[in-house]
């Protein structure tokens, strides 16, 4: 296998510096800023006393995500979704991924008739934007949790986990933890991965993006993502 | 390990009755109703002499794909797209994953400044119309390129592989292959695997649907979604 | 009158080869594959327990239509609608004149308050899309309220007759009956006509595309049309 | 036959009081408010010196028409279509029929590459607001032809014929000339006709409201309508 | 000061001559024709028997307004906003400053829960067609309450004073009132003044077009504007 | 006159703190955050090496904005436009003021044939957006030329004078400067000011939100903005 030098010399294993900064803003119930590296993702989860209609009735709430990017926060400046007037497949994509996600970690009848929005809207990127986002609403959601609890409004958490995503990758024959923008650019192979705190699969998006991916590549991927979620789920409980 | 009683007898590692059919429809370059039991979806591959803006004199060509469904290929009506005047972010989703899978076994520079376009059409659903529909679109590419060699546009094939999909999954700690609609309502986890003829993977794309997989269930949807394509990669060739 | 030969020496009053398929998919309560030589329609009719809000509370139900294409239905591919964003003014007056069709021949009250939509979309295109959907909507239809007879939903059947259409026109001085594509656009004067199976008028909609046409001239194509419609009425029957 | 009594004792065959205002404002080449009883339509034309990508480099110039109703024309407010993001079905049928009748009195290459735009915009609405447009959209046209030809912009009248266009239909069993709204809204029957000033079809779109209609009653109401439009021909003749 | 010469010799404190038409349509509860000068808006007033959601069971009415303009109402034609599918920024500037004018000399809850929606269309354009259109929808909304209070459905006036607007703007360095068309494109400074009869402000709208202005300059205009409403004012009362 | 008590014993003339923070974030041209207490406001100024058709060929540069507000900025979520598919009128009528406003400080013949894009994003609204907005886009505008003179893509500055923003409003007959939200929902009358380094009025913008104000307030008003706005050209001018 070929290596492949990563730029401040950070090992293939190594996530970016992770930074969660809690109540990042005032006015939501859960609002966290995640940043990997130079990726900085705005994450706010906000509790609203209503159910989609498929959820009316049922005694469940729901949990769902939206995503956004601010125009400049790529290197060159990218249209603004709310002026074409449509999100893009990929916006979209990743918001039904970031739903889909933290759905997987909550028991919706616990949360009650309510609905949790997390928001995630991507201040700056440098690769990995959907997985961040993943990683900071999780803290956003657990801390509406909280509020939820200690307003009375709910007598039970309805987390059951907590849930982490990262990207790994291939880039010239080496696999890597946490690709940034470079090298995510550059990459053969591309593979988000979601995984709860006691290390379940949530979900697996793997895509060759040159040359098909083999069977023992897989296998590598899949263990460097292991490896970075665990330390995420530190870094989250820590938060 | 439970086991599941499929409908028909299936064995849980057996494909539905696959039917490659060419030659569907008269006008489009090729054609092809691929049949994966009770699913029916109606794909064409049409060729224009021109590329979209990125492509724009780079002696590239371009594979690209769309999808959709009738309003009534399902159990219950759906929204016809068209009138509500916005695709689905599902239908977004499938898209994008057809066109990707597609574009991994295609030589693009062999191509020429061209556009081959899958039209993937859902006559009837009964689970699985994405990996359907990249199966029955490749063999549908198969014949435009056919075309293509055969009036002289292009002196060498840009197929550079087969590529066929399949989905898997858990239900009632099962391992199915080749989910069908009432497995697949049922499931606990839900992965869609496409691969090339050499067997290299181009796609994973695994989702919890309640609770989290392990890396031991992944490994066994992995083994079985491999089996099935290696058996529609030969259908493929047969059509 | 010159004389226009026709391709595969049909008559000027003759129709093309039509094969009307019922049940042609599994999920709809009606399903009709209809083909007028090289055109093929799909036919469904759906029935949902529910009508717009103008009939809310009537004691009525209400008969709509859809019409699309698919994107290679045509000798080169159209644009999807649904990627578009929008029906086209074309789709839009063909669907609204296929729900007016239809809605001639029901009794809506003794539909009851349920929708019954029906769904035309196109798989191969050779000329009289809009005639052929008219003509296999009705079997379908008529499927549906077979079954709803059956399911003791409804005691008497809401339909008062039979309805068929098909095109006519004027070819290089020549009536034609049942124009294909080719005929249609080289023709002079185009005429859709929908009649009941009774001989009633229901919609005649004729267009001069290059000079006027005369009162004589309309008088043959309305005679070519009522015959065309007694030979689709008796296929219709015999379905 | 049973007879039917109309507002102000009109004749079954009598056309409304008509009135033609060419110049009704500055700007547009030609500018006419075209009144059929208390219906009045806006009728502009305006020249642009740009053909749509289907005429460029054709020689030929082009003619279409749009239209509109203001949301209070009529007896309730109806929704103004550039607050609802889009055009009613209903109103695209309008303004492709009124820009395909313009087109059939047009020699487009004497046009030049040139494309003349009618807009008819329904000031107060009672009835017969397609076929009033029609008629008032010819006398704007042939304005903004006679200003071309005195701006020396083209040496020859493109103009083959006049055109023009009125309702009729059948009220408790009376043929009826040019329909006011309340007569529009009880008919069985109703017919839109256009007519070259010499006589002969340029459309004919005959709708079935209720009951289905005879060819006897066809030609009564072909007939009548032919009376109607000889008038109108002298009125724009004279206008 | 440099002095500017108006066209018509018209004086820089002068209004254009101004004319207003009630009852110009006869459907709408209140309809004007507002015309200063060469600009012409229709202004038409409906009620409606209910509020939108904000107001709904809060005893109050909603006065809103909206605003048009016909394609070929300017010197060049413009697009259909209702074909392009959306309304312009501008059109939303202008229609919401007219609806908040309006609101501004209305009592809500005496006008009960109903809707008075005010349409402004413009007919014709030169200059000025929102002062035009604020001046005018007041005549039409003063009938339509007239109405009510006629028709018993009211039995106070919610009217609390009238509103009228005016242009003004520096051309030259020539402070002006009532910029017409040609003055408009001309001007330094432009300014939107809305008043109460009474000679309170309820919007000033103020714009540097290139050089920015002084607090001198604006002294002037306000002068300006304050006179133009006055006689407004008068013009409104006779009407 | 009544007195208003602020909160934080703020005097009725006085700013909140200000802080304009430079290079918030990595990608674009200029990045700043402005934040006017608890009102925070990313301002990106992006490059583009092309202008918009109107300005092609002039050698004309042009500058322009978009605002966004993230869903969670407020105090309850507020829907994504994004999602929504369109921008609000509020939307568009605030991105076209900050243009505007910024266009008035700029040379576009100096700028060359180059497109400034301020991309202002609400991450927490205290009132005051539009204001902070204009205030550190001008910033963030300054900063992108002084790059561009720098990078040696212009030779001479094209910016005239700085700009900044204030709002201003009559709370319980109390004039103060800067309204945070409450005094915002509470006020009877909101202005909105931008004024020139030098003092002179770019944009005012006054709506009577209750009863209509005078003259007198008015003067009152535009002396706080006029106030409030050499401070915030001081502490820009010191950014």
């Amino acid at each position: 296998m070929s290596t492949f030098t990563r730029s401040s010399g950070r090992a293939a294993d190594a996530l970016r510096p992770v930074r969660i900064t809690r109540n990042y803003t005032i006015h939501a119930e859960g609002s966290v800023l995640v940043e990997f590296g130079n990726t900085k993702v705005l994450c706010t989860a906000s509790v609203e006393e209503r159910v989609p209609p498929h959820k009316r009735g049922s005694g469940e709430g729901w949990v769902t995500a939206e995503y956004g990017m601010l125009p400049r926060a790529t290197h060159t400046r990218g249209d603004r979704e709310a002026a074409k007037g449509k999100q893009s497949g990929r916006t979209q994509e990743i918001q039904r991924l970031i739903g889909r996600s933290l759905r997987c970690v909550f028991d919706l009848a616990k949360l009650g008739e309510r609905t949790l929005t997390l928001d995630c809207d991507v201040l700056q990127a440098d690769g990995g934007t959907r997985t961040a986002a993943i990683t900071g609403a999780y803290v956003a959601a657990r801390d509406a949790v909280a509020k939820l609890l200690a307003d009375g409004k709910i007598s039970a958490s309805p987390l059951l986990d907590s849930v982490g995503a990262v990207s790994v990758g291939i880039v010239q024959g080496t696999p890597l933890l946490d690709l940034e923008y470079t090298e995510d650019s550059a990459c053969d192979t591309d593979m988000n991965v979601v995984m709860t705190g006691r290390g379940g699969f949530v979900e697996v998006q793997g895509t060759a993006e040159g040359a098909s991916f083999s069977r023992d590549e897989m296998t590598q991927l899949l263990d460097l993502a292991a490896k970075g979620i665990r330390e995420l789920t530190a870094l989250q409980a820590a938060a």
